[in-house]
């Protein structure tokens, strides 16, 4: 067993045991232990921001760039917002403990389906030290141990915030390994995260949820053995059909391209049916709001100044000012360019024919489909969900935004009477 | 690319077009289908019970043993009850298409939740051959395309049963690719089946059930690079509570053991509380039943006769008349017994005192909890969930028996008039 397996291993036992005592704790006792946590939060500021001030000091003489810079740096304002996230889930209704669905057999059987927690959870994620205040409140809210292993880079910042975090509720009777932050910064103790099956000495890790970047993404979904609730990639489409209102269309390709274009929800190719009229209009409107706009060769006969498509645009997340663009024969011509190029995140149609509209929303296998309304919107607090630990775009388990709900699995009970199978 | 590998891809993109038509099939059609195939397995009844007898002479040369025979064995009989289970399945409420939830957001946006298909899913079994028939009625039911892997020894009983099979639904509108026999007896086909997950060339498999001994089972877990719907072991407890009426301990614990002890949801370990008054009449009724009962030292001392159990009992699923035995400190050295030895299947307890029955139903994390019900009660057609697929012992997704409503996912669907975030 390595050093790191055995960490981990460590971690995991610990945290198994704090789940056991999570999943049964009433709904006041962790909405109180997370009000103490953001209250002990803001009482660390400073203590918070001094941490930071030196993984701010290492990354500056490591040479990171200024965007990275920025994701690691912490003030007063950023501290007391990751407060205010952390008390915003203790009012979140607590899904625990719901009834899905009761059923009484002939015999006299009732059988109920409740909510509880998943179990142990692993958070890996990169340099935004908030995540280790944000996904620890997530996942305790919904019964959950945590195991948080964040980027090196952000490690000191972490530490603060988390000895804050687990001494607010520790106060409130959740056991203080209920959020553990990995102690190291080897990357030997993510790689034993992903294979923590329970197989292998230590116990299980029930789900991993990677948040970062693709790289991290991707190692994440390549070398877990254990699941993984994460999207990849969002290569998100709209469509805008022959019967789609002009304005309407101009207002939601622009906003789903172009209101934050670092977003996984964000717009990346725009497929415009070949019998829409204004379709020339559409990409000079938003080739003209500062979208390089990358056209097909029937579009380029219109705009040869724009840049031509190639073979990979199509398949690229650009989360920048740039889209690719094309024309496709209809909803049907651009379900099947969905079904080859998309990632199962977000896609939109614009259109005014309800037939049209529902042969996509039905046909196109995507987290989330919208009709007449912007990808944009691919985001738990906009789907009225409160706060998300992410959002996923495998088939199993939770799609789309996954909040509170996604962090819970059920049980059957069953309640007998003395009822043998005889 | 290897020759399995290649076969995988080839069978996964069919599939993944498959599934995009079933996934809009009405009910009614994928009923009718079913109905049609039920008609032509049965219309084939000669023809399967010969290409049985082929596999089945191989079978008794190659030197299987008797159990393993009447596990193959096929005769008009259980040709007529496999059809009879497939025009069941088509019987059953369709998940498809049903409204798990609906929000309107404040900006107008209607977030509709439906259950869909999850796509794709491959069917990992061994030698009984009615598995081709029940898993795919199933799968299609729910509208997934599926990927049939029998054993090696019932080729040619899988090959007539998915033949009629298929030439009854593509008679209705489902495509002939809903559901595809692997064609070669070649193991490695199941391995890459195991790792079909897009990356490599072909298609996803979107899940992976396998159907067989703990052999198979572990194999799958151990290998795969898919999700997994499975258990791998049922070591289910039943715990006597001092509080438990004796007549009704001894009859759930006497079933939960015998009325069938090969079956995952027969009790392997009795754990009986220190203080209940009746034990020594309790162990003594379930070995005069005919069961091997292994104790521990307390009640070896009772029962010199019995064997002792060893450290492994505890850990062992025996699915034959055999069980281990001992006594407990109360509910909580249940709670404790099972948390260290369970494997998360099914678990009674049988109790008068309700705030007791409560303690285990919250505190032991199975996918099935009992109170005052045999363990024999693990079963989705006791459940009332029509035909199960298998019963799960994860935590994500779906626990417990896996029926139609565990082989869908969900998407949402968005319903706007022009909403951008802005």
């Amino acid at each position: 067993m390595t050093d790191a397996t055995a960490l981990v291993a460590d971690l995991t036992r610990s945290a198994r045991a704090a789940a056991r005592t999570l999943a049964t704790l009433p709904t006041a006792t962790k909405a109180s232990a997370l009000h103490a946590a953001a209250d002990a939060l803001r009482a660390a500021e400073a203590a918070i921001v001094a941490a930071n001030a030196v993984d701010l000091d290492k990354a500056t003489a490591a040479g990171l760039s200024g965007a990275l810079l920025d994701r690691l740096r912490l003030d007063g304002a950023r501290v007391r917002a990751m407060a205010e996230g952390v008390a915003a889930v203790a009012g979140l209704p607590d899904p625990v403990g719901a009834l899905i669905d009761e059923r009484v057999r002939p015999n006299g059987l009732v059988l109920r389906r409740i909510r509880v927690p998943i179990g142990v959870i692993g958070i890996i994620y990169e340099s935004r030290p908030n995540v280790t205040a944000d996904a620890a409140a997530l996942a305790v809210m919904a019964g959950n141990a945590v195991i948080l292993r964040g980027g090196s880079e952000a490690i000191e910042s972490n530490r603060a915030i988390h000895a804050a975090l687990v001494s607010g509720l520790a106060a409130h009777g959740v056991p203080a390994d209920a959020a553990q932050l990995v102690p190291t910064t080897d990357r030997a103790a993510v790689g034993a995260m992903l294979v923590a099956d329970g197989s292998g000495g230590g116990d299980a890790i029930d789900l991993i949820v990677p948040r970062g970047g693709k790289g991290l993404v991707a190692r994440v979904q390549a070398e877990a053995r254990v699941p993984v609730l994460a999207h990849l990639d969002g290569i998100n489409h709209v469509y805008v059909d022959g019967s789609a209102d002009p304005a309407m269309a101009q207002a939601i390709v622009r906003d789903a391209k172009l209101r934050r274009t670092g977003v996984c929800g964000a717009m990346e190719t725009l497929l415009i049916d070949r019998d829409y009229p204004q379709a020339a209009a559409l990409v000079a409107g938003l080739s003209e709001a500062g979208c390089e706009v990358r056209v097909d060769a029937a579009l380029a006969r219109h705009f040869p100044e724009l840049t031509r498509a190639s073979d990979a645009d199509w398949d690229t997340e650009y989360l920048d000012a740039i889209a690719s663009a094309t024309l496709v024969d209809g909803v049907d011509g651009a379900i099947a360019h969905i079904a080859r190029h998309g990632s199962h995140h977000t896609d939109a149609i614009v259109a005014a024919d309800a037939t049209v509209a529902d042969r996509f929303l039905a046909q196109v296998d995507s987290a989330i489909v919208l009709w007449n309304a912007s990808t944009q919107f691919a985001d738990g607090g906009e789907f009225g969900l409160g706060a998300e630990i992410g959002i996923a775009t495998g088939r199993l388990h939770a799609r789309g935004p996954v909040a509170l709900e996604g962090l819970t699995t059920y049980k059957w009970i069953g309640y007998g009477t003395g009822q043998v199978r005889g």
